[in-house]
């Protein structure tokens, strides 16, 4: 048997594979997703299923598209201390993280990678994972990269008219991104809008506003949830993650050029 | 001689005052300045003036518009690793700033301390503090927001036409508003456009955008500086501030009474 | 639709499940892979696989034989120190492994967890999960259990004759079971005998011998495989994964009712 | 505009006119104070305001002297672990300030600096900055030295007559300065002579004695202040002060010019 | 007066005297005890006086033999966390434990040291004493190695019949030898037969069976001894200690020639 | 046999005693010791030996005159950090040692411990044990204490007046007491004396003046001793070594029964 070469997972390779397979362009995805909870209609590992799956469709779609793109394991726990309150959350704490973030980083500078993406599926993570991002650049000279699987309201990205823009949690568009990958983990029964609506009337503190805030998931309410799954559908699932995916692959092939430095003259 | 009651600068009270001093509408802040190199134009403590004289002015103003609000000494040296490379640059890793966060959270706490405004001079520190704000609200219960001492353009501020938003570092608000409070620290002479044109060839990835990267003030010249300083002036720079000053109060006053739990039925 | 009742993925439950789904004879189990150096013959991620596949294999028929048992993602990047020197190794710290571990721990006893496996596919994670084991149940009152995927001939699991019991890593069982589980990432053709016969001479010190040694895998030459992989194939594979999964099952019907309190007279 | 030379604040500097800048007899003045409690009648800051009023003196006295002394923004949160049970406490902990001097001594080095003068205005620091001052000298290679702003009598100050040596905390010494600075924070009609007269029975065990013990502030009673400030002026503040500001100035000459190492014969 | 030189203290020499005194074969023995509770007939001391006695005279009949070995002061307080409960347990945890080891390990190596041995009384160290091993060679280089001073039964050593395998603590074995060593320190009164019988029904959990747990020694039983010391002797004990010695002696003379390598061709 | 009441080892008790053994006014003596580099003709466990045999006179001495103490094992390797570069210095960084002291601490409080000396032979431990001495005291509210084996010449202390008060490391004094208690130690063919003179001109920075300094034993010459061992003997040696137990059996006496607490009125 000789090994097959169709794998992007870079974990896939033996040792031997990795001096000359990387190249100044190549693009290492590592996913990082979550475990805790997101309300009763959907599974803990909700951020973590999502972000391996639109990762490694993006992966797939950049490599068709002529990028040298790799994906790492996911980190399946992270920091989720917004939930730590409710059963199922596993998580780190800030330090572990980035200390995990910094000995992988060490790993990978010291394996040939250059260009490495956090690709994350927890809005939890994202401050870390920039703490991180420049930690790497320092420490390794790795250029480093944060993407979101899907952008988060509280982060740029869109939110559903009826969630007010305040759908960041279990919400429509999480929940039918789950409904469309794995379809027997979401239970709609137990779907129930919660939608913190009196946060709009603050025009400058709250989520993606001028002036954010240190928030538990259970500030809000106890269900935890923060936004309204109740009109999610696996189709409009299948077309988030499509739109995820397109964004993902462009993102990639704009990392896998990318240069901070001035060109020379 | 009896004390006056003149100053809003908490840590001018005894000991003996607190308890009973603070309500649940009251706000502390503290700001958070850096001590790093702002290019040839610049003294390195930019960041610490300009949140110093920000955060005190919002205070007083907040104060005069009927909010409980109180003043805490700077932390002076932050988190500059993006500038480690270069002389004067005085900074402390990140777990040494959360350490310090965390402990400070602490003595608020047991010091009836409820509503913590983390004010930010440097847009190095501020996913930190996001992370900080997270972690006093649990494990001590604070109420805590980050607000910018002047909003910086890769987190949603302005940036001058001739930066093309990218005005990160010692530009033209920055350079403007210290020629306003201190302008016996500022050598125009020396200030040279130094922005980083070639970013706005990417559409993903840069200061603000879907994809953030990992940078140290050297990946884009040796100057260090991010933006063009050179059509700052005091004027202009008085008007950046009193912008800065009338967001916070206005911020401040919603701080005090922000509450993310739904309103009783 | 409803949440199918098949997964034993506990990650796949809701928060919300999980209050009274675990009982006292539960038993939930944590694979420990590893990324690292296996020769150039075997991917990186030989230990992860097959932790993974006999973990799942393992709940699978402990599930059939009336145990109740419950399966976590895997960690896949563990204590890989002593291939630190070798491309594609990626690993974290003991002081990492076990900050990650005891926050695990900690997240899955206030989940209603009372019984942890830790499930290992790397025999350099041994030492540091039995130190592991006995923190959790001394902070969190876990019972906690460590299981071998594979045992290893240092740590009294058996080794091919040819290779003088001497098969610790990328050896004759590891490829096998790798052929069996996923022969695509195997390369016999680059397989090579790498046992260490000269440690035969010595009587005391010694993998699995009285007088344990520090190494690191290129103590042993360049390869950084010890043991012999030429006499390897799937039907082997077959046959230690089976024997594996068996043995694994008995003991998961073992651990959910290990008592090591004296029975009341 | 251009800037003004006089400043001696080394962080009103811009990092280009570093290099260059500092000699091997330069010295630079860190002043440490702390935010703790000190009586009903002193504020939270006393020690922070007093160790940079002298600090500020003292380099200028010294620049007046012939001295290239430099002064650096204080450290205001300090280790206050004695004064912790006191509501306005504001304190870190020894590993996070040994981390913060650490780093920051660090950075010192990097921008040239050679001589570091601690100028501590709070005992508790004491034994601490001594403990970094050699780590400084290890790591760096900085010449390190402790002063204290007002040295207090339990390492080797003087004590009023009516302090029996005692006057650590708020007595007479410390009021009268904060007096003689800024006595609109000073409430006299408050200070009450708290001097625990029963320690002057001990021949060995005391402030300053041959045995050492590890005291609360609140072990001598329920006030944390240790000492009389009864008697207190502005006058004798003032005496102290400039007492105090010409031992710095006499201490930072011999500074600049202090060598460990033997004469060249 | 002139050194006498037959001590085999290592720390009993000048610093002077170590560049030329280690050689490549030189074997330096540092003995790891414990302060933990040994039940009511032994002194907490046990494993701290056994280590030492059974590596003195190891070292001294090494040396007879031949060998260059050299003795380090023991470490008392060690890893004792499954004692914690009881009175007198004095230890630190696995971090302080492994800091110190990896400090240590540094200065031996500085010092000229290449053979280190962790000679090991307390059965709770050997894990960690494992994964410390391999930190110290990976770091410094070192070739480290882990014997015990008496091989307990869960890791290969021998248990009285009446023990049933379960002689781990306080029983037989341990308690001869100390009143072998220190019969003064014996109270044989109280000594109590408190073997887990109840442990013999499990085929694959247990000391040193396929599956460890993680226990502390209440598990079993109010007393925390796990064995039967009611049969110890003296004379025994000479047995055990004699054997003890005599399989050190090999062993040390083994490390000192032990290598990994493969022999040049 | 039963066991010998005459120890006054600590831990030669058996857990067992310890519930009611200690009272209110007993003294636990923990000696500090040292690894270090102590010039040519003293041994690297100078301080080592010196604190444990006054210490064990100092708690026999104070038995035998009424008081309740009891020593513990030595701290053999402590904090040498200023003998680094020498060979043979075994030390711990500053961190380590206080976690070590912190856990200990906790030990002994949960043990019964309710007032503990640590007895210091090693003066570069001093600055440290005053942190951690407050530090047990807030943490488990131990009463602490530090006392010298032999006080140094820094910490006011006598040094012979051809010493010049500057016989801080290796010099008479400590010369003298190893010369008297274990004289084939020493070899004084090698003692030099080594007298840094050209401290004295300095008026405020030195050893025990105004300005302490970071200093490292080589900062003075290259044989890093500091003080004139030529003129010790082991006459002197008695003298030196009768007057410290004296010293240390009055200063136990009076940790007895100190309290800071005013007396009721």
């Amino acid at each position: 048997m000789t090994r097959s070469p169709g794998s992007r997972l870079l974990t896939e390779q033996p040792t031997t594979a990795l001096p000359g397979l990387l190249g100044e362009h190549s693009v290492v995805v590592m996913p990082t997703g979550s475990i805790e909870a997101h309300g009763p209609h959907l599974p803990l590992s909700t951020d973590l299923l999502t972000a391996e799956a639109v990762a490694a469709a993006a992966v797939a779609g950049a490599v068709a598209a002529g990028v040298d793109a790799w994906l790492l394991p996911a980190l399946a726990y992270t920091k989720s201390d917004e939930h730590h309150w409710a059963p199922g959350t596993l998580w780190v704490s800030h330090g572990t993280l980035m200390d995990t973030l910094v000995e992988l980083g060490a790993g990978l500078a010291h394996s040939g990678v250059t260009r490495l993406v956090f690709f994350n599926g927890h809005g939890g993570n994202s401050a870390l994972l920039q703490v991180a991002s420049r930690e790497l650049r320092r420490r390794f000279g790795l250029r480093t990269f944060v993407m979101h699987a899907l952008v988060p309201p509280d982060q740029g990205g869109d939110s559903a008219a009826g969630e007010l823009g305040l759908g960041v949690h279990g919400g429509l568009v999480e929940t039918s991104v789950v409904l469309h990958l794995r379809p027997e983990l979401v239970d709609m029964s137990t779907a129930v809008r919660s939608v913190p609506e009196h946060l709009t009337r603050y025009q400058h503190v709250g989520f993606g506003k001028r002036i954010s805030f240190g928030w538990l998931s259970d500030d809000f309410g106890p269900s935890g949830v923060i936004g309204d799954p109740t009109g999610a559908s696996a189709e409009l699932g299948a077309g988030y993650f499509d739109a995820a995916v397109s964004a993902a692959v462009a993102g990639l092939a704009e990392v896998a050029v990318f240069d901070p430095a001035p060109p020379a003259a």
